[in-house]
């Protein structure tokens, strides 16, 4: 699952708009050329099966889906990336690297040198199509908004109307490779170090674990509603819990990498 | 500042380079070349003035530094890229773009459609040197070293030694272009649903702040200090604090943006 802060970069691929756009950097280098662009981005994995809707399927065949508005730049070059469709099978879009990260701890050694962090941080390539089935887009807002908080799309007003429908739109990447990076367990030192007993006795070494914490619910000034809804402080009692063992499991752990 | 979700996207620059990468392509597209690359990194925005170095400088004519290991793939392309050396003043280097992004809030409101994060996100465009110079190389390792936890360098030891000074490298961005995004406040309906009494008592609208939360220390086994230094304690507390305030003073403001 791809949280707030996953990190999108693209440009387009196909080979007309590699020439347009990198060719003439080779007369005329521009300054607002060479850089990539980065969104941050709302996203989940997930396989779409219209015959097996109930299942969870986070596998080896999911997709990631994005979420964007109609007038951002992004969602322009992924329609217009679909639509002019020059790949393969499976390769078709708009080519996109998003990453996620997330930390769980500062590692704390003798040395700055050895210092750390416990952290997941995964990066996924792949192609990027707008979604058009109206079913698909459907089920994917409502993993969406499920993602940023559990149980929310059948607590609100549902179905989208025509508009909101015209005016979200959906990013369906399909992956091309992925890849993860993990920290976890404590601080390592070097030998020469642990041998320093002065140094021992001076320098405190170990993990602080981090993690994100949903504090008390804030009413909204056009609320009528009084007190906050189960499906609301059940997740956040959940999943503050999970998230601080997760953190302290993470400092104990040996590195795995 | 910047923390640790912070992600790196960079390609090589030169006229050169950008032939041999991307002309190819027009010929036989690679599945290999069009994504961009991204890395987790470490660092912090700040001047060196070596007539100055107790001033805290983040100003517009601030640099970033980040932290990195000499093997990887960035430091390498950015050793390159200061050694080629081909731009005009300032923009010489590899052409990278850095985000970093922080979650305040879930922002919940009547429609899936009008659901939001309460976050701040920014982005900076750059060229990367590897900083050679060595003053100006132990001054940046001591500012990332307690951008990971205040005081944190003085209390451990230093000066690094020969090696650590060798393995470790530190690339120091120009900014080109910087730019923020940033969401806060409660949710926004729109009035046909506001106007929905019905909706209006069965849905919860609001704002779950969101923050990070640094827990109990957890000693490594090779640590001798059965107590935690107050170094570390008064972080934890400081940050703590600070941290729960901010979101939940970002989910009572009005949107800035």
């Amino acid at each position: 699952m791809v949280n707030a802060e996953a990190e999108t970069t693209m440009y387009p691929k196909t080979p007309r708009n590699t020439v347009q756009r990198y060719r003439p950097r080779v007369h005329t280098p521009s300054p607002e050329d060479p850089f990539p662009a980065i969104l941050p981005m709302l996203g989940f994995m997930g396989l779409y099966d219209p015959q097996n809707l109930t299942e969870e399927n986070i596998n080896e065949g999911a997709n990631l889906y994005l979420h964007g508005y109609v007038s951002s730049r992004l969602m322009r070059m992924g329609k217009k990336a679909s639509e002019e469709g020059e790949g393969s099978e499976g390769e078709e879009g708009l080519p996109m690297t998003v990453a996620a990260s997330c930390l769980d701890g500062l590692v704390l050694a003798l040395t700055p040198n050895n210092h750390s962090y416990n952290y997941r941080s995964a990066i996924l390539q792949g192609y990027g199509q707008v979604v058009e089935d109206v079913d698909e887009k459907l089920w994917a807002m409502e993993k969406i908004t499920n993602t940023v908080l559990t149980d929310r799309w059948e607590n609100t007003r549902v179905p989208p109307t025509k508009t909101e429908m015209t005016t979200t739109q959906i990013l369906r990447i399909t992956p091309h490779t992925a890849s993860a990076k993990i920290r976890r367990g404590p601080p390592h030192d070097d030998r020469h170090d642990l041998k320093d007993e002065e140094l021992r006795n001076r320098v405190w070494t170990g993990v602080v674990p981090v993690h994100t914490v949903y504090g008390t619910p804030i009413r909204g000034e056009d609320c009528e509603i009084r007190e906050v809804p189960q499906h609301i402080t059940n997740f956040i009692d959940a999943k503050n819990k999970e998230n601080k063992q997760f953190a302290i499991n993470r400092a104990g752990d040996e590195d795995e990498s």
